[in-house]
């Protein structure tokens, strides 16, 4: 046989099985994305005619993972298309959210709505991994719990504030909770108990995805998402992709030394961007004893709206760091925009003129002229609903298989 | 008609020229890159079969871009298959180099093989584009006359120390060199005058492909290239592709800030990596005079290898510099490799002890633990064969068509 062409050797057709599973994972991921959607423009979006995506709806409709019902009026003669709505309601993901000062969970369903959400302020300093574990199970056990009658969970994603191995979950490194190769999603699936097994990622990186997917980084192809609450996390997307490095722990802009000698960090170095520009610098600066947490940093930022000197002082000073650190990002990266989440979202707001003022003299001109500083638009939610997403991954692989194997009756 | 997998719509099948044009150009590439490869491994590599294979390399012949040769003994029986040998001397691209300190050219032969090369040092400060341009035309000149007679020279590449649009060759920012928005592809391919487009990219971006291609970093797909001269560039691979940002401007690591209100930089900026481990540093705390450039750091280094303690003090300390830009480059990144090119090559060979320290204390765990710390296997040549790289992009593409249009006879 003469072939023309250079192919993988190996390669071979897709079986027509094959190819339903993807176009019917490709078609839920569209109404996932952006809501209900039209037969007729998912037939011009998949390159699929009509008749196609009929037998694919009907699939997904006695699956339970969508409904379809006639679209409002549209003005247009002849027989409208029906329109494609994804089951909210009944089909849903666990999300969860470690950070260094809460623990956060949330039922959100497929469409990206969040259905129900419960979170926990945790004081600081190192936590037992089995503590965690099991107030994280108590709360997902809850969320299950209230869902409706009959809806199933596809699926349970982790956001965590440290390094980890997506392949298994373990966390590698976690300097702000004190955990060192802790096997946390394996653990985390035994405990919950419901047949599914939990994916964790780093909370900045599913930050940056949510923020790209469902936030203020539609479209951006190079953003960076700095995500605070003790420590500092960044998600890369460049060129699309989360940016993982060769063993998937890219991002640690946390520990990018600012002030060489300067504040003792949690990683045992000094002056990291962390130490420097994070909450417990904030705190501290400020004068503060108050518990690390969302509710110190809004206090700060409320009492140097009403004049406080030291609360100003600190918040300048923490948005002097917090510029150094974005300057030396946008030279690295040249992102088209950054985003700043957790409690960075309001140390952003209080100090913009310091970091846009350091971005300014260190910044090059060709790549600041370009970049765009912005703050996170899902605010608390972002590493949720990026956990949510992850969760989500074995639907948009197999649908109907995910969704025979959820948990329906668990609680 | 039924269509049952998505498909971006009117994608088309390519015509059989576009593939044999395509699979003309990867087979060149493969002995471009390879060096002889037989035509059975070719065919193997390609997924093609021999009758194929026959018919490019056919053409390829031809086109006097390859040889074709009967192999050493191979101890096989059977009849051997050919080596396709790329026309190493009769095929080359001239490569350009704008450094801070230096301009370099050389004439490199299909292959890779470096064929003939001239350097010349240059005295510090501001220079005049024109004149820059005058002297790398003159050099090109140079290489292209001293080709043998019926060679043909089929592009053009220069390798720019600062930030480069690489659609046209305008060169956005050279502090080092004191440019600001100049037309540099389109005026030296002017002044040059052969027919043949002047290609210009980021020097340190080339250096890393070269790396990455032909030199210590070949298999990384993870691998920064930290090149050293006046000024510090980086060159950033992470999966396998350079990053470039939004606008293609990635990889600024020199003007990371490392040393807040440090030395003064050429950006305008103070105690940026270049400003605190570049050659300006080291010959300043070392009290030379010299004008900058490879040998006062190789009297420096040499210096410090004869004991004198004000040389030694000079590297200690751009050393533990150079560690801490090191050490947040790979929290950033989780590079598998950091390669040092230019005189960081000779820098971090003196210092390697004050770099791997501060990694040591500054790097995460679990992204230090598997780095490797390398210098350039290319040493002074790895900016100028990227530039090449970059000059045999037009072959790479359409391979009968570029060598046609090529420059056989301008000297």
């Amino acid at each position: 046989m003469r072939r023309d062409t250079a192919q993988p050797v190996g390669g071979g057709a897709p079986s027509p099985e094959e190819i339903r599973r993807r176009n019917l994972a490709v078609l839920l991921r569209h109404v996932h994305r952006d809501g209900p959607l039209s037969r007729a423009i998912l037939a011009e979006r998949m390159g699929l005619n009509r008749s196609t995506i009929l037998a694919l709806t009907t699939d997904l409709v006695a699956a339970g993972l969508v409904t379809e019902e006639l679209p409002g009026q549209t003005g247009k003669a002849g027989r409208p298309s029906l329109v494609v709505r994804p089951e909210t309601e009944r089909v849903y993901v666990v999300a969860l959210d470690v950070g260094a000062d809460r623990l956060a969970a949330a039922r959100i369903g497929l469409g990206g709505a969040v259905l129900d959400r419960t979170e926990a302020a945790r004081v600081g300093g190192a936590f037992d991994p089995d503590d965690v574990i099991a107030a994280l199970a108590t709360m997902a056990h809850t969320m299950i719990r209230r869902a409706a009658p009959g809806a199933t969970c596809v699926g349970v994603g982790v956001a965590f504030c440290g390094m980890v191995r997506e392949e298994d979950g373990v966390v590698r490194y976690g300097p702000n909770i004190g955990w060192v190769d802790v096997p946390f999603g394996a653990d985390l699936t035994t405990a919950l108990g419901i047949g599914l097994r939990v994916r964790v990622g780093n909370n900045a990186n599913l930050g940056a995805l949510a923020e790209r997917e469902r936030g203020v980084g539609a479209d951006s192809a190079d953003l960076i998402y700095l995500h605070g609450d003790v420590g500092i996390g960044g998600g890369i997307i460049m060129g699309g992709e989360v940016l993982g490095g060769e063993g998937g722990y890219g991002g640690e802009i946390g520990h990018m030394v600012v002030n060489p000698g300067g504040r003792p960090c949690a990683c045992g170095s000094r002056g990291c961007l962390e130490a420097e520009a994070g909450e417990l610098a904030l705190i501290a600066v400020a004068g503060r004893t108050d518990p690390p947490g969302r509710m110190v940093v809004e206090a700060i930022v409320d009492a140097a709206a009403r004049g406080d000197v030291r609360a100003r002082e600190a918040l300048h000073q923490v948005g002097e760091w917090l510029g150094y650190g974005v300057a030396n990002l946008v030279n690295i990266f040249n992102p088209s925009m950054v985003v700043f989440g957790g409690v960075l979202r309001e140390i952003y707001l209080a100090a913009a003129a310091q970091v846009r003022s350091r971005l300014a003299v260190n910044g090059l001109l060709a790549v600041r002229e370009r970049v765009r500083l912005r703050t996170s638009a899902l605010a608390a939610d972002a590493t949720l609903i990026g956990a949510a997403e992850l969760a989500f991954a074995d639907l948009f692989t197999d649908p109907l298989q995910t969704v025979t194997r959820g948990c329906t009756d668990s609680a």
